[in-house]
């Protein structure tokens, strides 16, 4: 079933974190016609790189697809960023002179739910660069963590190479005890000693310290105690953040991003056991939001 | 005794740390004639900030002193920065076009301990903005931390404010137990929500965090049991760094920096009375240290 002149109508979905932008084309029948990949989409670390890398990953998208790059402005985008749910990044969005035909701006949690579950109801989990927990139930949205880094986004891929980085320094220095993760991380990054790590790492955003986190879960599964400490706090974390969702009783839930296949094993077994997979990737979630979008504004408008 | 000439001469001590630069301008009697006192002056918050404060910082010295601020050219400074260590930011200094006569740039741990102990030998622990450790007998260096944020400087202003955001932010997803921190963070930060405090925060440096440090330790000596185990943590890593510097039997160990008198009291014991009060400030020994490079430079140039 098509509203009004959908059939035609061609459909852009981004979903834009720390790392990475990712945009797919698709038709009004929902079939994926291209995809494209970019830099971070994050807006929380520069709004022209964000800008940027969406318009990239679109272009890309469409060139994937066999399409003109002249087709951006006949895209209808659905755009799901990390850290929309900041007020000032939203504002700052919202003013982005765009290049396609309409724009819906969504928190990278929401269409990632709409992508998980095929449904604005649901529950998901993410740990990819940052972490953050999400339900929408009946309308009602709740959000917990997604707090950023260093501050928060414990139990995600940034967190992880930060307390690695952490755990080397206190070891190298004598204060705690030595670890596996010491002479990866110093050949990882080139260096010999505290002082060359601090002058790698100076102005460095989560996005590298995620690629960072790999190396503490290898050491912990060759049993290294101080990277099991780290593995188990980050885990707790993700535990604590799935009881508090499951506490309202979505329909689903889903883990989501870089770090699940690394991280997901860690979790208490009766977390584990009612995680689903889910149905799509939050960019095919960006679309089905800026159709829902569409949909109400077609309701709004026959209703007058 | 003075060295051939010192008599008329002028001298810059400069402290340079995370959250101000201290000046004072001494003559060859030691005394203090002026003192001034600007803005950051760590180079690792960037190199145009640093040397400004510097600069600024000498200036009202001199203004302080009632001399000529034409006199700049006149001084003998001495200079200790945080983050000189770093031979980046070392490098970055050396480049400096400055407006004295001489310079002589040493690391900020260097200076605390001249001035703390008049003496090239003994060792210091500070916790200010960052925290670190240092010793130097017979001519050998030790540092421990001093790695800067948020990798490291566990203790310090900025680790007890971050300490304190964590906190409150696990606290009002409902992941940690509520503390008496939480309303007295929001309210001084003048948010309402999680959303509002990261907000705030968003690229705010450790100087910023440290202003929040107090707000941990009135916490804990009411009892909350969240800033406690933060104070606790806090301690141990300065435990931990002192036991470390011990071993080296310094004649003499002092602690240093805006958090001395709020941390000093949690520390173990045995650690406390081992403590000696510091005999001068840290740009006080940064004015010996010019002077004893210009000792050594003198003895070096009367042996030719």
């Amino acid at each position: 079933m098509f509203i009004n002149g959908e059939k035609d109508k061609l459909f852009l979905g981004i979903d834009g974190g720390g790392s990475k932008c990712k945009a797919i084309v698709m038709n009004a029948n929902n079939d994926i016609l291209g995809y494209g990949i970019s830099g971070p989409g994050n807006p929380a670390y520069g709004f022209e790189q964000a800008t940027t890398s969406i318009t990239e990953a679109a272009t890309l998208a469409l060139i994937n697809a066999g399409l003109e790059t002249t087709a951006l402005n006949e895209l209808n985008a659905g755009v799901g960023l990390a850290g929309l749910n900041l007020p000032t990044l939203y504002a700052k969005m919202q003013a982005w002179r765009h290049p396609f035909k309409e724009i819906f701006l969504a928190h990278d949690l929401l269409i990632a739910c709409f992508g998980a579950h095929h449904s604005i109801n649901g529950a998901v989990i993410v740990s990819g660069t940052g972490s953050c927990g999400f339900s929408c139930i009946d309308g009602q949205e709740k959000l917990i963590g997604g707090h950023g880094f260093p501050q928060g986004d414990q139990g995600s891929g940034a967190w992880f190479g930060l307390q690695a980085i952490k755990q080397v320094l206190l070891s190298l220095d004598g204060i705690s005890v030595p670890s596996l993760m010491d002479n990866v991380l110093l050949k990882k990054l080139s260096c010999t000693d505290a002082t060359s790590i601090i002058d790698i790492i100076a102005d460095k955003n989560a996005t590298f310290y995620a690629q960072l986190a790999n190396l503490v879960f290898d050491a912990a599964e060759q049993g290294d105690i101080v990277a099991l400490a780290i593995v188990k706090e980050g885990a707790e974390y993700i535990n604590s953040m799935a009881r508090i969702l499951l506490t309202n009783k979505p329909s689903r839930i889903a883990m989501l991003g870089g770090l699940t296949s690394r991280l997901k094993s860690w979790l208490d077994n009766d977390i584990q056991t009612q995680l689903s997979e889910p149905l799509s990737s939050p960019e095919v979630g960006a679309v089905f939001y800026a159709r829902n979008k569409i949909a109400e504004q077609s309701k709004w408008q026959s209703s007058l």
